[in-house]
């Protein structure tokens, strides 16, 4: 591998806030970084758009948005009709898992962008999970990125022949506050990124589901307005 | 989970060989079946349509073709131009990764099963990997699966709370000749599998590619004619 193969990078782009800071972070350190994105039957499908917005706004090498409809083979108010969870308690979320966690989703959109890498001749993918606020999903905590760097390694080509591909996640024991406080200084444009689950069909966010409250209260606490409140 | 429910597996079912004694085998020990078959953009789709038939002369419970287009985001002779490499020696096939090496395949298409089994409830995935006669693939290698099987459970509701759903792969030690007396033992319409990485329009094997001289290797140490050549 060459030098600039090895500054490659696949970064898993949602739309939301975590993956765009995300994706600032890799580029600052100078990472040539492939934007994938997924059109999984998500019902806040705005996301998608954003998402390409924001890996232009980054300058990101390239983006690919991969279709792969869950909806038949998945149980989740993401991607079904069940009720998104709205009007939480802040210090509720993150106990238990909710209903908005899919099944695996993690897992599938790794291992989609461990592909991806391997085919760029990537080292590196880039993943916005972070375990101190999240809401309780099993695949967004440090133990599971460690086993999934496991597996990606003695499942590859690169790893095998010893240039393994390592999964990132450098925002994993953030506060959302400091993860704002972050993408600030780095110039993320937090007026295109989007994080409520259930969104009026204009891509207005309800402000209620645990997404919107973890948004608010990260703004909130990092004393900031939020963008997206006053561009969209 | 009832016990109805602990019974249910997710079967990997490619339309080859492998995955049709995989899931007979599943069957034979009780589980209800679901078998997931992938569109990635494979040169070969005739193995979706055999899938498909072989889902339902097996009785499986259901069958869901999830249409992946990896072709973008690929680099290997299964998904591209490149061509098939063809005419080994057959004692040289499982030395070194060949180009048909489809990047982490595997690992996406047991991820997204893995999704589709939590959505089930179901507590097994079969996987027809098998290592001994194996073209080389990291991903069909015994280390490979128990890893997997540890980022699943950390990665999953399921695995969290206790039921982890695990990936068995029954044929992974076993030769193709072997497999093949288990399947005539099962009842499996070999007739209906295809190996061929590189088929005619019309479906009819190379012959030549590694696939189809580890099959026909198969056979022929089994002592059994290939009913895939009389019937097709």
């Amino acid at each position: 591998m060459t030098t600039s193969e090895s500054k490659k990078a696949v970064v898993l782009t949602s739309g939301g806030l975590d993956s765009a800071v995300t994706a600032a972070l890799a580029m600052a350190e100078g990472h040539e970084c492939h934007c994938l994105i997924f059109d999984y039957g998500q019902r806040h499908r705005i996301e998608i758009e954003r998402a390409q917005q924001i890996a232009t706004a980054l300058n990101a090498a390239s983006s690919h948005v991969l279709d792969i409809n869950l909806t038949k083979i998945s149980q989740s108010a993401l991607t079904t009709s069940m009720p998104v969870p709205k009007g939480h308690s802040i210090d509720d979320i993150g106990q238990g898992i909710p209903s908005t966690y899919v099944p695996a989703r993690n897992t599938i959109f790794l291992s989609i962008a461990l592909g991806w890498a391997e085919s760029l001749g990537a080292s590196s993918i880039f993943f916005g999970a972070n375990v101190l606020d999240y809401a309780g999903y099993p695949d967004c905590r440090p133990e599971f990125v460690t086993a999934f760097n496991t597996m990606a390694q003695l499942g590859t080509k690169q790893g095998v022949e010893g240039s393994p591909i390592t999964v990132h996640a450098p925002l994993l024991k953030l506060t959302k506050a400091e993860i704002i406080v972050k993408g600030i200084a780095l110039g993320v444009p937090f007026g295109l990124t989007h994080s409520c689950y259930d969104p009026s069909p204009h891509g207005t966010p309800c402000g209620a589901c645990d997404s919107c409250l973890l948004r608010q209260k990260g703004f909130q606490d990092a004393g900031i307005s939020d963008p997206a409140l006053e561009d969209h």
